[in-house]
């Protein structure tokens, strides 16, 4: 599979806490274990530049496109936004990680603000697989992932009800979280993940890891990327009488 | 119930047909009709204007928007339409009739470019309930409606996979549509209603008005709008010991 | 609205707790807090009964069924689970409380076993409205429920996907349920609501006596009861030449 | 994948029609096209059989259990689609074709009576695809199939809302059906097909052959059948205090 992965510099190393967890940046860890499955690029977003480097060329080569952003969301222009949202409704799988839950793009593939509540004591998070048998679920080895340190995510979740639910985190603080979804698009998947806080080594737990690889596979497309759509003015297939 | 209608003049005069089919226009037939049943405010939208006529004042005011468009979509500007997404989000219910599946608003609720197939030889459609104890399909008196002439919308339709599937149109020249759908929006809902072409006199017939009153019905809200949805930092609820 | 209450007297009188719960039986509870908006039957339940009490004389008045059932599940005879089946087909709304997971009409209009972990170690459960704006979550003054004590429910949970998902529940002890279901059945609707273990008296808890009450309201037929459904043969509707 | 038919020989060979349909039996067709990509196990049910020629043994064998039945229904015993229940429930999948929507385990998995209208006059169908890019409705070659005769199934189909809907039969006689249906339950997937009339050529049609084909792989497990689902008593993951 051809994975692009957008993502911010700063996620990893703005704080010590981010230094600790992720020495080598938190992208880096993403690269290295989606690597592992695909064949990977990276692109790495600062509020300096403004998204235009994921350029229609690179999705052209690209099967599923994997996000991480927070503090440079506001920086991605908007022609960005609709090319991506164009390429996902035309197949393009996108994987949107943690606090893309407030990208231009997931919000503008999903209609809705996706607001939630949040909370950051690096508390423990339990997060179940409502389907054990899920495809994206599998492979973890147990009912539920257990995440020492998180960011708290917590319902309500101002989203569409998802086409699936595949996972609910249990938030020690009290709260829970529809964390795992797909949700259809036109011809594209897309799933929402919610762990994955920049100061927490969460991408380095090998279930998570897991996680993040099978939702590649699924949301990839089963068919080449289609031409744009549009409507199409069509002829009769049968005798019209009245 | 509270009811803006947003839609165009010139769907309704431009042709002789239109003229025939709605002598006194089409947006006089759907506030009239909607009137019976509602408090009804109407906004005819031309390409002169930008749409700005549909203010935040309005909006206050209004539990169910009722959407028309078709050539003059291109000329509703974006904060326009941020504002009533924005008001969907929050609880106000909203009817896109017809060619309104190519609005901004319908899109940048759904998140897909809603394309359909399209063939404009006045054929007849035959309506069918999918539920007929669906409370939109409700006292239409049998499990489908006759639309004697209309444009044919047909399938493939580039939209999520709706929340509740209410019609199926057949059609006369060989397609069907999911005419019918309910997409839920975090606290609003959505109904889109494919009849109504601006020359074939659909929105006459009673069956279709007992439609559109019912959907303004199920898709108002059950409690007051709600104040802008944000992202909120709350406190833990429970002890945290990790 | 016209309920009838299918409920079990040994639930609530065979342990001391269960005293100390509900001093009156758990079913007198529940006849206390539905009658108050609505005309209420009650049939009780025991192992020494075939379930027969719940006749088509009394389906045929009733609106809307809660059932409460435990340890008497095996007892009702088929003939019975079929007729209820066939009237929630038919339009007649069913809410099915707590342990009636495992009721043979639960399991026989889901299709699936409907099994779960439990725990009964009298935790806290707090229960997450998911969209604090549902019909059957209004009224509750908060985005959540404090259930100070109740049995365990959690996942996996062997259901179909809800075709709404109401509530979540958080547990002290580390799990997470969908506790709040709406599954549609033909013209019915079936609400599963997990809290309302027999020793602890959840069901005396007001926002746990409203949400029953508002998912009463919700899953009520919108139209008379529908004759029995059967397939039908019907005519050409368009001529066939082919 | 292993695959088991379980179909009838009377559907085949009881008229002039079906013969010159299926010269060699319906059952030959469906066995000799799913055997090009499948290992294939067919058992042919009759009204003088029980059903019990589908053991455990052999539901042990099988990924997809595809299901043909029409005159022997009520011949199948309940122990035999109770044990295929629990198999589809724990994973296997379930491909039901046409006249299957009143078998004894469809109903049973679905918890509707699954009626529809219908009409046998030889006309026309054309299936539409809804999602031309479903992995079910992939390598048709255009966005419907073109049925030169079947009987005609149309709404309203009392279903449960299905969780994907594939494809939309539309018929001259001016019916429509949602034709293409999934459904899933607990660790399985249930895919409904409504072409199939055993007077009709339909199953010779290569499309029709490439869906089902596809339907297959779709509805295929995963992962291992499971266990026997069944409710545990666990122990608390996180200290209870209250």
């Amino acid at each position: 599979m051809r994975v692009t992965i957008f993502t911010e510099h700063n996620g990893s190393f703005e704080t010590e806490e981010a230094r600790i967890a992720y020495p080598e940046g938190m992208n880096e860890c993403l690269k290295n274990f989606i690597s592992t499955e695909n064949e990977v690029k990276m692109i790495v977003h600062t509020k300096e530049d403004d998204g235009t480097a994921l350029t229609e060329d690179i999705l052209k080569e690209t099967d599923v496109l994997v996000w991480w952003g927070h503090l440079c969301h506001g920086s991605v222009v908007d022609s960005v936004v609709e090319l991506v949202a164009s390429y996902v409704n035309r197949g393009m799988g996108l994987v949107a990680l943690h606090s893309s839950h407030k990208s231009k793009i997931f919000m503008r593939l999903l209609g809705t603000p996706a607001d939630l509540s949040w909370n950051e004591i690096n508390e423990r998070e339990r997060l179940w697989a409502v389907n054990p048998r899920h495809p994206i679920a599998s492979g973890i080895g147990a009912q539920y992932i257990n995440i020492p340190h998180d960011e708290m995510y917590g319902e309500p979740f101002s989203i569409p009800d998802p086409d699936e639910l595949v996972f609910i985190g249990w938030f020690e603080s009290g709260y829970v979280m529809r964390s795992g979804c797909v949700f259809n698009r036109a011809y594209g998947k897309v799933f929402f993940f919610q762990p994955g806080h920049e100061t927490n080594a969460v991408y380095n737990i090998p279930e998570i890891q897991r996680v993040i690889l099978n939702a590649i596979e699924y949301v990839a497309p089963r068919a080449p990327i289609s031409e744009p759509l549009k409507s199409v003015n069509v002829p009769a297939l049968e005798k019209v009488d009245s």
